[in-house]
């Protein structure tokens, strides 16, 4: 036997893999894909809005909204106050005006408008929306006062401020909401799935929430699209306002943009686990108890509870 | 024809936004806000413990009770390891005394005791925390070896240290327990807070938990400030121990205080999105089912389980 | 009164735990932990794998398969596409053979095959994994083409790729999956619980998917380790496909290792909620539906429903 | 026995050195450093200024000087402009209190004032030094048109402020010098240094120096603690302004305090190498030519060159 | 008098100096100058290359032409090394796009050239700058050569291009020079700084010089913009090439543009400290002694030392 | 002619350069280079040390030598202290046995010792220097203590420890010196080059220096590999102890090896800007004037100055 010509190999070799194949067939696989959904191969730059410019927007703003709780340690009431919001928002809008015209120009790929009209319209969104954030804090503080009110457990309003992940979800979604508003949807979901992704609370941009909203607990929440929301709703975790999705077109297709989520009217409360589905209409000051699965509306002051209060089986219990 | 005397902006014209108009009606609702929650404008320095300091914090304190498992790659046993822990816990320990004190400079809002006896009480609750690491450490291995007990898919404890949601959301708990039971329930509720972002896990950081518990999967599971957990207990995702809420006192306002969440008494398993609601007992060794709904209490032993096991309906099924 | 001779501690003084104590308590919790579990105390380096270095590694790998989305911001189609791929792969793929090399050493313990056997084996891995990819990537494009199919609210495909977080989740069950039926099962395993923390779906990397797989808002699904899901199935949040665990073996341990989790056949939706237990079969092109809990297998074509479509209690409503 | 039992090291093994030993070692050669110095061991936190963060804040103060040139990349004239510099101003000035604290309680070692008498102190240094910055920035105007004017090389004034280690010594020096009058004399001299390490140019901060002041190239020039220069001085490399150090006092000790090093008159030009050393006087307009050796005053107007203008030896040269 | 009703301060008060009158006072200031100096005040977005963005460009520009040695520490030989290459190349000639187009803008303020125009140029410049890179490499590489012969201290070529200040340096000419005949003069500038501030060689990027070239310690070097250096010239630590200064126009400005430092033909050594100046010719192989000041031509094969060769004077020695 | 058929390009558009091509010509050029220097280029991983690993093992050791002055700002006497002290030194000693192997490796090109006898030398090599750590940092106090007495201008031991170049440049030397004892001589050359390169002093890492060495103000200083320097020694900027270059051997190279510096006896101090070449000796106590040009011995007590104290020519001055 003279045959062990192949040493093993030692951590100082070159890996074995094939670099330069890999790198072929990623190619070819990013080819079939460009051709197959009609990708121009010589568009230049790539026109896409970044989910971490995003991420970093949406904390500048944060800071610009509620500068002594989430900007910096060390700002004070005053004039220190002021040059740090005046100079964080000026950032911020900025980045946001790069995002922006990324998605219209990402959006503008058919028609192709010239580039002076885009940028027109990107200025104006931001513009607009710059021009939402005074109110938009009002909001927010309506929402903060809600939960302090809606929680026995939270001991300040700051506390709400700092700690509350259904904070963190309504604050995102009050500026995503704006954005979609103004037509940049593609950056308003890309905002919401930053909340969804660190609070497990999943609202979509379109949503319309009304003035002190509260969401405790939170994970598992899914609020669509054409919800419509009251002032003083409260929700708790693992609720759902969904579509009622169980009937498919003719032709395979789910059926797209008309209204399909609920309208919850003021001052209802849905506990958690609770499933919403479809255009239903929840009346003012209702009450929809956990874990209920309810796919038509209720009048005002309904207190809907599950039919099966005491539906377990003791299998070994001698009784209760 | 003679007017396109405005011509389109250009990427490099100053951005058409008001800035000094936003900040000076953002200056407004923030002066409307502290108005209206007696905040004074003159307080100087912000009082207000930091999540980003918390979570550094939190992530020391790992490293120093996991040193092999959480620490730096480069550690061993021995000398290594000891200067490690002693360094990482000095640093993790100054850092919570100043947030330690933030708090109780928070807190200290109305009555204003002095600086000194402040200081006094930061150091205080700072020393009793560290000195309760040593048996934190011991109650998590416990923690440990019960995670690699019930999960059939466990090959080693080391796994569960390094890969289990469960885990992080009960190193969490049991700081913020900590935390909690020495006074400062805002640091205590950040804590709980940065595991339920990352785990989807939310425990209050007043319930108390015995030793060898587990959660697997542990997405949506929400613990109650007052409920009571024995030893040996398992839990899986989606499991709600929490309050009771339908009832609404006289005022409007939500029941504070009281013992309201459920008692779980030894050896119990909570199987995944059972629902156990107000101030009920879990007799030892019972066994909750899957999406079990249960507002009373059951003795020990019980096996309680969905009362419909069969209970859907096919629509167009011809049979089973 | 001659008597308050201790001064009050003011922030300059030296804190007041004694770190040399708990540093010493510290130590003796570890030994016992190490005693009990059979640790050599003079093992060496640390031998395991690391969540750090496997997220940058699969940010990587998301950059080297998607580079014109997942990538940085500006790279182009052609060379610099290429030569991007590459060399993100090639640190990509080295820093795996790092990992692969330590889950190996760390599962070597009991037999501790030669360094030189290991080291091959570790090429052999991370050499197969990268051939893998190209495919990888073909399946994920039949993944996003599916996403954009099932969501009305899609407006492009790039906007699944960037914003999904069923995604985000496939992306890495792919990797994971792969990782795992190559043996390096713990490094499989982090990275599933990257997907998990920041996603809320937790998919064990043994389940088997096939392609044009697409969940919606995702927040609580689990997929167990012996699941076996076909092409064009479509799931929505809160789903468990897990298995069914009431039976417990005769010496108190949970059964391990055999399929315990259901097979769900090609063109299946299952909607948000419905939980899925055991062996079981759902036939092709089954609709299960909202909530639904099911423990037996259904044939082809079934719809599902909850039993109870008007279950619940209107307690003061005067009619719907 | 003969037997090579001790194998040969892996890189896996535990290092060799005794890490205990050489820790305990370096403590006692502080315990004797601190023994010598009578440093008290048990002083509480340090007190000391840190480079590191007085790099930081000149860095801000150039920004907040010249907010265009040393400022971010995307700030604009007007409200942009202003809300930059006046966060920038508010972050520089309140790390520059705590640095001020951290020296003056450093300072105060002996006779330990009291607390609040250093804040107050403190306080009032960095007010005084923040109302200085208005002139410093005119002073500053005046060295950037000097250095134009004086270098052929130069294009625009811009490329003055951006490129040229002259003018960053400049800005450093009237900082340093400021907080030198101020009493903070550490401060300064760790300011002066941070310029002397990325330029070459080392002025004492205690030099008091004119408008329009300008060094080219710099490298290697020193100028002392008690030099005085006029107006309109421009000097070249290697240029030193030093003491006459050859005199020892009688103790051996060198003498300290005293005025000691060269005036230089309105409009003087020192070329590279020049060194002019001891209390003597450059009358205004005078122009000293390079690596000229001065111990002696010379009167305004004065041309002063090497006495040596072809001193040099041609060896193998047949003439030139 | 019963008055000090005004407290010490805190450090917890809010800081004494008036934050928003310094920033009024220095918005003075800039606009004073702003207006001496006829800037636009609404000219829009800032036009000035920046100095980080350079140093990261020429990081990574090094790391492009030496991957083994300037580049990350785990690429290979082969596929590994030019993707490494390629991509880095790609970030490079980006980033210096961006910094040409910001230099174009800057300088085109008086007649304002259309933007196309600009950009053509601005691609222009870039393009011709990546072609030069390869023959840059090349000369670099004679460049360490030289160096290796030219210091009996050099153990390897790798220490060479490593630990070699004059390395560092002439690699960052070659780059200035070139981009200094492509007409971006200010970025050159730049460039030859950032060598110069970790030098302290400071090399002009007009000055020509040949292959082979390679400066010793370097520390003082001065070599001026009209300097021309042939090939295979060494030179020590403060050696100046510079213009004769002395001669004043008679409008008190110093004369621009015409050769005015010296020319250093082919194989010349020129020794630490020597001074040559004006546009003299040291001719090919002469041997300039150390600290030797030259204002005229010598011819090819010189040796010039100083005169005084034994100048100094014994103050107490017996004799030597 | 009706033609501009090729429009202006956009910023938008692709790149015009080649990136292919010109990596190719890259790659070419390393062929060449590779080739002549007869590299192996299939030789696998790296093997060099890396100048940024040892810029932080630097840090680190300066941190671990003098905590309270270069560690981080809140550690404090006693057991803080060791622990920051043992773990740093734990992370700087694992790191520079990276670096030693990476040398070693290196060196071993040719004849290419087994993997494991390079181990053991590695080991061995950073067993001594850590062993000699703490006879280091007594050197270095006398260093300290040195520059107090020697600089009228410095206030406290502490401000020399922060603030000095020269004690930066001897702390790095006496780490370089150490290593360079221990046959790492390419990692002594980049600890010295760090040095070089934020002081301007530079010093061979096989310069000899005794203990209570000063170096003022130091840019420009050179102390070559052969100079040896007693105790209390000072000197002043711009100093070099040099060879004496002039004499070429025949074949042109310059001879190698053999002492060629000075040799500086106990308490001599040297001026600014001095030059000593060749191996004389400084005898004990001298003193050696600013700008003297020095090759030959000189005797114990010699105060040497230059020639021409009053050299200079007064071109327009009317007298002295």
């Amino acid at each position: 036997m003279n045959a062990p010509l192949r040493r093993k190999p030692s951590p100082v070799d070159a890996p074995p893999w094939q670099l330069g194949d890999i790198v072929d067939e990623l190619r070819a696989a990013r080819e079939e894909w460009r051709h197959t959904h009609d990708r121009r191969p010589d568009k230049g730059e790539r026109e896409f809005p970044s989910r971490d410019a995003l991420s970093d927007i949406v904390s500048k703003l944060c800071g610009a909204l509620f500068p002594m709780r989430l900007g910096p340690a060390d700002i004070q009431h005053g004039c220190s106050e002021d040059f740090y919001v005046g100079h964080t928002l000026d950032l911020a809008l900025r980045a946001l005006l790069t995002q922006v015209r990324l998605e219209l120009k990402h959006l503008a790929r058919p028609s192709e408008p010239d580039a002076e009209t885009l940028e027109a319209r990107a200025r104006d969104i931001v513009q607009q929306f710059a021009a939402a954030l005074p109110g938009l804090r009002r909001l927010l503080d309506s929402d903060v006062e809600a939960a302090f009110r809606g929680d026995p457990a939270a001991h300040s309003v700051d506390e709400i401020v700092l700690c509350y992940p259904g904070t963190l979800a309504i604050i995102h979604h009050r500026l995503a909401h704006t954005l979609h508003g103004l037509g940049v949807r593609l950056l308003a979901r890309i905002v919401a799935e930053l909340a969804h992704s660190s609070t497990g609370i999943d609202i979509h941009p379109g949503a319309r929430i009304g003035r002190s909203f509260f969401i405790d607990h939170g994970t598992g929440v899914v609020i669509g699209e054409t919800a419509v929301i009251g002032e003083r709703v409260r929700l708790y975790q693992a609720v759902t306002l969904g579509a009622k999705r169980f009937t498919v077109t003719a032709d395979g297709t789910l059926e797209k943009g008309a209204p399909r989520h609920p309208i919850v009217e003021d001052d209802v409360v849905v506990y958690a686990g609770a499933t919403i589905l479809g255009r239903v209409t929840i009346g003012r000051g209702s009450s929809i108890g956990g874990n209920v699965w309810l796919t038509h509306s209720v009048p005002p002051g309904s207190v809907v509870t599950q039919a099966f209060s005491r539906n377990e089986v003791m299998e070994n219990g001698a009784g209760i």
